[in-house]
């Protein structure tokens, strides 16, 4: 089985053992490709031990200063959260999320996020991500070990990459880029700026989060950013001119 | 869900982090019997501190001079293995394995059990199974640690037992009706018409069909929709105001 382009991103990991426990389990699943956010120390001995035969992938590991540069070139991005609250967030289970992370790696590399130990993700890094992975298990004792979950997940797109038909793959032009996402939520910022739109809903949540959440659950491919961002443009110029006119 | 009769042994494990990794796999997957069959080194400092929250599966573990009596009162047993040259056992995947084990739980104490980390389990320790449980894995690196081949097995007996992630509903709100979709997409429509807006990219499909499908795609809740029709109407005002001032 060739390596998948498949990213296992960790954000802030806490104890370099859990790293080299993720790298020896990525290894058991055939993947290869491991990018560090800002680890609290690496590389470590500890690692290396836990790493056991994977001190080649521990070797390859990238480390990078913030999430938007791990997550450079990336397609598809799950995140992983052990939180219930998380709202209008798309929540795939697992095993579908295994299968939907191999089909997208087909056309771009795609990425899995996991957050620090004890604190996870925080919401504006799940929102770099189009869908949450949900891992099932005991409601009383929902927290897993970093990298047992690296394990199950590693497991199921092992699984997912063996298995049966691949998934279908809506688009015909490669997903956009987190980058192209991240300039598409500024340049919708800046014209709700300049029309002055204020959100009169009580949602609870910030306008901006909100519009990130459902556009990434819109999963939107390179020609579909570049639409959204023509139509920004337009109104954007529209206004200008009209400003002139006013003069 | 109640905690099934399904015993996790280990059988001679070397290092108490492993212990303590392998009691919190289970209670993540709401499993609770442990048995220790001669461990190096039980109680452990260090097991205590892997074990994390599940230091009550880590209290309550029986430890036993024998595999024999780690398996006493068992009906159907299960064992793990990584090589392939077991010939004549019964070797089943675990996902399948799961299930049977599921099944066989509801008549009588099942078991899993797991040999030691460098070692495994001998030929003689396997024969008391009913049938081998394989774990897929990649083949240039099959050996998983021992904890998170506990994990592995304990995850899908967790699913098994009827475990899962809800079916994702990521609304607060309930989604927009196709009535509300309409509405939207004529409101759309008639401000890309204002701006003047034209599609210039080659997608070979409809501007607005294209807009519909990604919005469609977003799974819009009423709440989402009113965000969206209420940035509609601020950039047509905006339009109206400056269109005024222009006279």
């Amino acid at each position: 089985m060739d390596p998948p382009a498949i990213r296992i991103v960790l954000v802030a990991p806490q104890h370099p053992g859990n790293i080299g426990a993720v790298a020896r389990a990525m290894k058991n699943m055939a993947l290869s490709e491991l990018v560090l956010v800002q680890p609290r120390q690496f590389p470590d001995p500890e690692a290396t031990a836990r790493a056991s035969g994977a001190d080649d992938v521990l070797a390859a590991a990238r480390v990078t200063g913030t999430l938007a540069e791990a997550l450079s070139g990336c397609g598809y991005i799950a995140a992983t959260t052990s939180r219930e609250r998380d709202q209008y967030f798309r929540v795939i289970d697992v095993r579908d999320a295994a299968a939907r992370i191999v089909a997208a790696a087909q056309h771009s590399p795609a990425a899995v996020v996991f957050g620090a130990e004890r604190t996870g993700l925080t919401n504006e890094e799940l929102e770099t991500a189009h869908a949450l992975i949900r891992i099932p298990a005991n409601a009383a004792y929902a927290s897993l070990n970093l990298a047992m979950a690296v394990q199950l997940v590693a497991y199921e797109l092992f699984r997912a990459r063996g298995g049966s038909v691949p998934a279908g793959e809506p688009h015909a032009a490669p997903l956009a880029s987190a980058q192209d996402m991240e300039r598409l939520f500024a340049h919708f910022a800046e014209v709700l700026e300049a029309i002055e739109f204020r959100d009169r809903t009580q949602s609870g949540t910030h306008l901006m989060a909100r519009i990130r959440r459902f556009l990434q659950r819109a999963e939107l491919d390179e020609n579909e950013v570049n639409i959204l961002r023509g139509i920004l443009t337009a109104v954007q110029s529209r206004r200008r001119h009209a400003g002139e006119g006013q003069r």
